[in-house]
């Protein structure tokens, strides 16, 4: 409920009672949804106030409800509650759910896109799911953080990059005939102008080519040992 | 995973080995994605033969990958095999995630769009939500069972309740003036009419209004005890 920002929940004749230390442990520091709880001894009690309840089963009912997904579900909640009225989402027991008598109550069952061999969800699962599909309906789910904002490349840049490229392939003899170049280059320029790459990795891709393109003018550094098996048996280069 | 119809979970260095008897027994019966467990040593060697992968993280890294939410990775994912290629997500540990270094490998970050102040699920959670995505992605996402096929009343059966309801009414002097009788019936003919009932609806509600009317007619039955209270206090009608 936390996590996608829900925060009034409704015990019904809670087994264990209320408050209740372990389940308070285990709400992860969710201080104000843990303390804003409230206690009721009826279903009937505890949905007084909401226009809309929409009940949660894994299972068919011989209920003539109409039956949805959470997605709709959470749509129709949103919409109601635009309104201002009042919705809320009816949870059963771990073990076995809600009544009949308590689904009788709801406008609406909903039930989860499951694997017919693996329809139990447990309750902590079932509440996630509609938490979720409340906050995307509800317009809120935009993400904490966002694709690193860099600057694309401009084409000038690129181009720039293809040039030096070349230029080295070149020297290198990559090209192995005048005849096969333009092919050659075609490739390597749609290869690279199709990777979306920013200004700053255009940078670093022209500092390798050019750290590969050089290494025959400079002396060798000394490698740095890589593994404990490379310090054993230096190499000549060393 | 079992839930939403996925079965390929891989395992890289599993903390208490594999196989691990408490998660066999946590799996409720999920034997298919069990058996199929594979462990790796690496994480290049877990993600080896697949071309999309997609890390899950719910901070912000010092990487510049596209950041998108889960309902876009599951539709790019299901767009990549639907060209036979494979793709995979890449779940961190409970603690403290992924590594950058196991991000780096990535094509994509995907994170949950949660509230700030309660960024982190456990691992269940977000596979949870990353499978309810794929499932919807992939077009599996029909519920197990659907709203009961009952036949909508049609209107002259409708028809016939208004009128049953209204001549019952005119008896009861439930219509206060002649002239005030047309809105009376509008509004009754208004709320009826748009609540959707099937035809068996209309046949209860038929009944209830008949047995309604007709209470007088008839000597009234013995009421069954409601409560042990009422058993110890019985009416005069008992």
């Amino acid at each position: 409920m936390a996590n996608f920002g829900l925060w009034d929940l409704r015990l019904v004749r809670p087994r264990d009672g209320w408050p209740n230390e372990r389940a308070i442990a285990a709400a992860s520091s969710a201080d104000h949804v843990i303390e804003r709880i409230s206690v009721y001894q009826t279903t009937e009690e505890a949905i007084a106030d909401l226009s809309l309840v929409i009940a949660t089963t894994a299972r068919r009912r011989e209920l003539t409800h109409e039956v949805i997904g959470p997605g709709e579900a959470a749509d129709r909640m949103n919409a109601h509650i635009a309104t201002g009225a009042g919705a809320g989402i009816l949870f059963g027991r771990e073990k076995w759910g809600l009544l009949n008598e308590e689904v009788a109550l709801a406008d609406t069952i909903v039930t989860l896109p499951v694997e017919a061999a693996f329809a139990s969800l447990n309750i902590a699962q079932a509440v996630l799911i509609l938490a979720y599909e409340w906050r995307r309906a509800s317009g809120r789910s935009e993400l904490l953080f966002k694709s690193a904002e860099e600057l694309p490349a401009s084409r000038q840049e690129l181009v720039g990059l293809f040039e030096q490229l070349e230029d080295a392939l070149d020297r290198a003899g990559f090209f192995k005939t005048p005849e096969k170049r333009p092919t050659s280059v075609l490739n390597l320029r749609t290869m690279l102008s199709k990777a979306g790459f920013s200004e700053k990795d255009v940078r670093t891709l022209r500092g390798v080519v050019s750290a590969i393109d050089r290494r025959h003018e400079r002396p060798r550094p000394d490698r740095p040992a890589r593994t404990a098996k490379s310090e054993k048996k230096p190499t000549g280069n060393k």
